[in-house]
Order: structure tokens, then C-alpha cells, then sequence
């Protein structure tokens, strides 16, 4: 399999290490009125934002939320407690502006972008909405690969182009689509080199039965594609259109400096595939959350990333990426707007 | 010592427990576009905030950020990596906007009040500020009572008043008072029956030698106070006059009805005192976050309130109340904006 988009050359991430910034930024956050590292994982936050946008005042603008949506063939195998068509209703629920992601990018001022990667249904056309459907969802991967290379390749292609699409200086990822935890196990598994049974778990809301059953079915999946072992080969085997979209997506906007808010096990996953090409990336990524997905935890561990919330979502869609923002503007406000111990007048610790 | 003020015909904090509402909410909750629990600890809020309001659809309204200051006569034994003069210094920065409380206040519309409950210092009249001052700080612990049974009642009573004169229907509470870990370390303990040791962390940042210093200082004032058992008694011999109109303002606000965002180690030791007065409290409470400061912990479980945030904060000022204000307006408009099954034409889960 030749994946010629993704060359080297075209698609360098460069190293973001820079210890004069760093170093700086450093200053800036030890002299706020305030004892040192007070604030905790904010001030890595600030420090982190800062690194990325290059900034020592830096300025989230414009940030958007893009959704990523595709059906799984995988589905039909039983391993969610929800029916396929919940993918294309979902969207329709994000679009009409009830679904929790939908709520929350309102109340946060994110602009709302949800993408047709391969969602079993034809949508019209509205606002709000942009198709980039590459099938009408994968194949089943435990009869063969969940995509062709072509598709594969096509899908991250997609993903880049609608990143250069969007204004701001932000991208927070969401997704939707039955089946695509199943999806994030395997590329959990197979990338980091995980046991499966540590990185499954009940997705929407399996009995223990189902989650029997999805263990059985994706180990059998693992062992057919047991030669995928690149990230490329396993994300064409294993899938989804979704999440190959948003390996693009998450490319695109670490080469532009974007700040990356992930969002929870499915988003991650596609993180992982981005940062096993490439990796940099994870330089420009922020963890929202650890979700009650159990293989969360283990994925963000591998990819040295701590979470900001802990708050046991397992709902996707970018909910946990939205939930986390004010964070991240607040992070930044620290950097701009706190007084310095000097221009306040505040007297230092007697230590 | 008698506290007439405080007599139970009058300070009344009635049981909000009322299955009816609880079970309208959870079935609301339970209907809206998600897999059932989905939005993890963030339903568990929604159901808190509308069992608080007596609301289906909660909606917050004029949040209120009060900052209670006051300086503490222990300081003097060497207790903080600050100086007493940082109280007043502080206070100045709060007003000036220069804070983090003041910046994060700011970047969540929340309408900030410093009081002044006793610091020692004259502060000028300004926006923003309200006097409600007892004394120049209290007095020395170790000597003797941090405060007279007449000072504490009407710093109780102050802090009543405080919130009587303030709009809205949530309160987040946040402090500042050189010295004032060591107060709510004592009460902590004496309190909930707990350990010194455990309850006594590094504050601003003491190093190895001042945290010993800390210790053995504070085993003496217990000592000392060792007839201080009550609730009053154990607030008056140890202070502060910030905690003690905390107390007030969370008595006030609970009887009201209104949302109680519980900020760090201090406020969370003025829901100690006030929980032990009127355990019905902690219904109205939320805990914003969980400190680097030891003794936190310690103390939401004692009680029973679960953190929100845990970013290792160790700042005080209201900054963690703040920072988890968002998720409060998240868990409302979830409640209020999402949309059920049955108005998306969502199918339900298979299982």
C-alpha cells in the first residue's frame, strides 16, 4: 500500500520545542500576583497554548468545532447497543441544534461544522453541513479491510482540505458514528501494542453480554488484519471513514499551528493514527477529558497527553472538547491579563 | 458563649430532599439525545442545580462572586510563605482587575464584591469594595480566642447581610487572609475529627522547614483551644473574620435557595462551620474543584461533595469557583436545550 499524499516533504510537523519561549512564557506566568504554579495545570496550559501559537500574549480566535461522521460496516457484527441509523438522526441533531454538542458550542461561541464522511444516508443540503462522504460507511472489517487505500488516502486528504477551509487559530474535534469505539480499540491496540481487552469497554452502553461479544468479535477482526501494523494499514483495516478524515484534519492543523482540542476515545484514536505518522502533532494537542471508556485513559498515557476534566463523559460528538473550552480561554487571559507582582505592587513570598 | 444570633427558630435551613422533583429531572435527563448517564458527573450537576432551584429547566441568573478578606494574628508566628501586608495588596489587585479572580470574574460575567471583614489596613472607598470590617485582623491564636463570641456572631451576621443585598441565585464564595490555611486546617480537624498532620499542607508554598514550623505551631493553638469543640466555639478561638462572614454568607444563601459554588481549602472550611450548624447546608453546595492543598480532600469528603475541576490549584481568591462556573451553565442548558428522543427522532438504544 502506497500512501504518496502522505509523504515527508509535502507534510513535515516540525519540532514546536523552543526554549527561549518556553522560557519566557515561564517568566511571564512566575511573576503573575499569584504564588508559583498556584494556578497548576492551567499555568501548563498557558505554557502549552503559548508554545503553539508562538505567542507570549496569545489570542484563541475564531475556534471551531468540527464533527466528523461516518457508519461503521463493522456495526452490523452487534458491537454497539445502538442501531446504525442513529448515526445519520445524530446528525440531523446536531444540525437542528439539540444535541449536547449542538448546546455547547452555542453557549461557547464555537462555530458548529459537521462532515459527511460516510454516513449510511443521503442528507440535503444544509447549512452547516458539508459532504465529504467517501462510502456509504465502511465495509465490515471482519470480512476484509474497512477501507481501500485509495479511500483511506482520500478520506485524509478530505480531512485536510476542510481544516484549510476554516478560519481561527483553534480546532476542536468531535465525531459521531455507531460502532467507532470498536474502531478506536483496534487502532488503541494495534498502535500502542495493548492487550484488546484493556482497551474495550461498553461504548453507548453495552450489557455484559454485548461486551462479551464485542471482545470476541474484535479479536477475531485483530487476527484477521494481524500484517496491518502501520498506521496507514490499520487504519484502512480497521477504519472508520470518520476517523481517517480527521487523521487529515488533525495533520493539517498541527502544520498551520492550530491549537488541536481532542476530544474523547474515538478523537483520540485519530490522534494516535496522526501522531504515529507524524510525531509532532501531539505538540499541538490538548486533552479535554479522560472519559469512562476504559482505554481512554491508556491512550492518552501513550500519547503523554494529561486530560483537563475528569467527569466520566462517554457521549463524543466534541461535548468534552466543548466542555473544556473556557479553559483554555482561560489559560490565556492568565497570560495577558494578570497583573505582575511589580505592576501591582504586591509584595513577594518571604521564602 | 451564647449565639442568639444563630437560634434555630430563625436560621431554619429546611431539607431540600423532594423524590418528585429528582425523579421528573433524572427522567428528563434520561430522555434527551444521549446514551443514558452519557454526560457522566455533568448530570449529576444538572440534578443538583435543579433540585437547588426547583426547576426542570434551571436557568442561573446574576451570579455573584464574593470575596471575603481578613487578616489573621497567627500570621505572625510565621505560618505563611507571605507577609500580612499581601492581604491588603491583594485586595487592591482584586479591584484593579489585575487578579485571577478579577480576570476569570471578568471572562464569565460574574459581578464581583470584595469585602473587607478585617483586614489591617484602611482601604479608600472604591467600586466594588464593601467594608464589613471587625477588627485589624484577628487576634494572635496562640495566645488566646482568635476572636470575642460578639465579634464572631457579627461577622456571622455581616456576611448574612452581605448576601441579602445581593441580586441573583448563585453565589460563588472565594477569600484571601495571609495565614489562613493554618485557620481552616485547625477547623478541619477539630471539626471532622481528623488528624493535624493530615489536614496541614505547604499553603503558598512553605518549604520543608516553614511546613514543620506550621505544624508544631498549630498543634499548640489546638492544644491550647482544646474546650473549642462546637462549631462556634472552635470558629471564634481559631478565626478568621473572613471565614466567620463566609459562614453567614452560606447560612444566608442556603436559606434563600440559592446555588453555593464552593471555591478551595478556606470557603470550603466556612461550609464546614456552617454544615455543622445547619447539615442541610451541603444541598445547596457545589464543590468547584479539589486543591493541591492536602486537607481538601480530606474535607469535601467529610463533606460528601464531589470536586468538579482537579487542576491542582492552590490559589484561593474564588479562582477555582470561577474556572468551574461554565460547567454550571453547561449542566442548566443541557437540562434546558437539549432535545429528548422523541422531538429528534432519535431511535433508543437496541439493548
Amino acid at each position: 500500500m502506497t500512501f504518496s499524499e502522505l509523504s515527508p516533504a509535502v507534510h513535515e510537523v516540525p519540532d514546536l520545542s523552543d526554549a527561549a519561549l518556553t522560557q519566557r512564557l515561564q517568566h511571564i506566568l512566575d511573576n503573575k500576583t499569584k504564588p508559583v504554579g498556584a494556578l497548576g495545570q492551567l499555568e501548563a496550559l498557558a505554557l502549552r497554548i503559548g508554545s503553539i501559537l508562538g505567542s507570549e500574549a496569545p489570542a484563541l480566535a475564531a475556534p471551531q468545532m468540527l464533527v466528523c461522521a461516518a457508519d461503521h460496516g463493522l456495526a452490523a457484527r452487534g458491537v454497539s447497543a445502538y442501531p446504525s441509523d442513529v448515526t445519520w438522526q445524530m446528525v440531523q441533531n446536531f444540525l437542528a441544534g439539540g444535541a449536547a454538542v449542538s448546546v455547547l458550542a452555542r453557549q461557547h461561541g464555537l462555530a458548529l461544522t459537521v462532515a459527511d464522511c460516510g454516513v449510511r444516508h443521503e442528507f440535503a443540503p444544509q447549512a452547516g453541513l458539508v459532504i465529504r462522504k467517501i462510502g456509504p460507511g465502511t465495509a465490515d472489517a471482519s470480512a476484509g479491510a474497512a477501507m481501500t487505500a485509495d479511500q483511506c488516502t482520500q478520506a485524509i486528504a478530505n480531512g485536510r482540505e476542510l481544516v484549510r477551509a476554516l478560519p481561527g487559530n483553534a480546532l476542536l474535534l468531535g465525531e459521531m458514528g455507531i460502532g467507532n469505539t470498536s474502531t478506536a480499540s483496534m487502532l488503541l491496540a494495534r498502535l500502542a501494542g495493548l492487550a484488546l481487552d484493556a482497551c474495550v469497554g461498553v461504548g453507548t452502553g453495552l450489557d455484559a453480554a454485548g461486551l462479551a461479544r464485542k471482545r470476541t468479535v474484535l479479536a477475531g477482526v485483530l487476527e484477521l488484519h494481524r500484517g496491518a501494523t502501520s498506521a496507514l494499514d490499520a487504519l484502512a483495516a480497521f477504519g472508520g471513514f470518520e476517523i481517517a478524515t480527521m487523521v487529515g484534519a488533525v495533520l493539517q492543523a498541527a502544520q498551520e499551528r492550530r491549537v488541536i482540542v481532542v476530544d474523547g476515545f474515538i478523537t483520540g484514536a485519530a490522534v494516535l493514527v496522526a501522531h504515529t505518522l507524524r510525531p509532532n502533532v501531539v505538540q499541538r494537542c490538548i486533552a479535554s477529558h479522560e472519559s469512562a471508556e476504559p482505554g481512554h485513559a491508556l491512550l492518552l498515557a501513550h500519547l503523554g497527553l494529561r486530560p483537563l476534566l475528569r467527569l466520566d463523559l462517554r457521549l463524543g460528538e466534541g461535548s468534552g472538547a466543548a466542555l473544556a473550552w473556557p479553559l483554555l480561554e482561560s489559560a490565556c487571559r492568565i497570560l495577558r491579563e494578570m497583573a505582575s507582582f511589580e505592576a501591582a505592587g504586591v509584595s513577594r513570598s518571604d521564602g
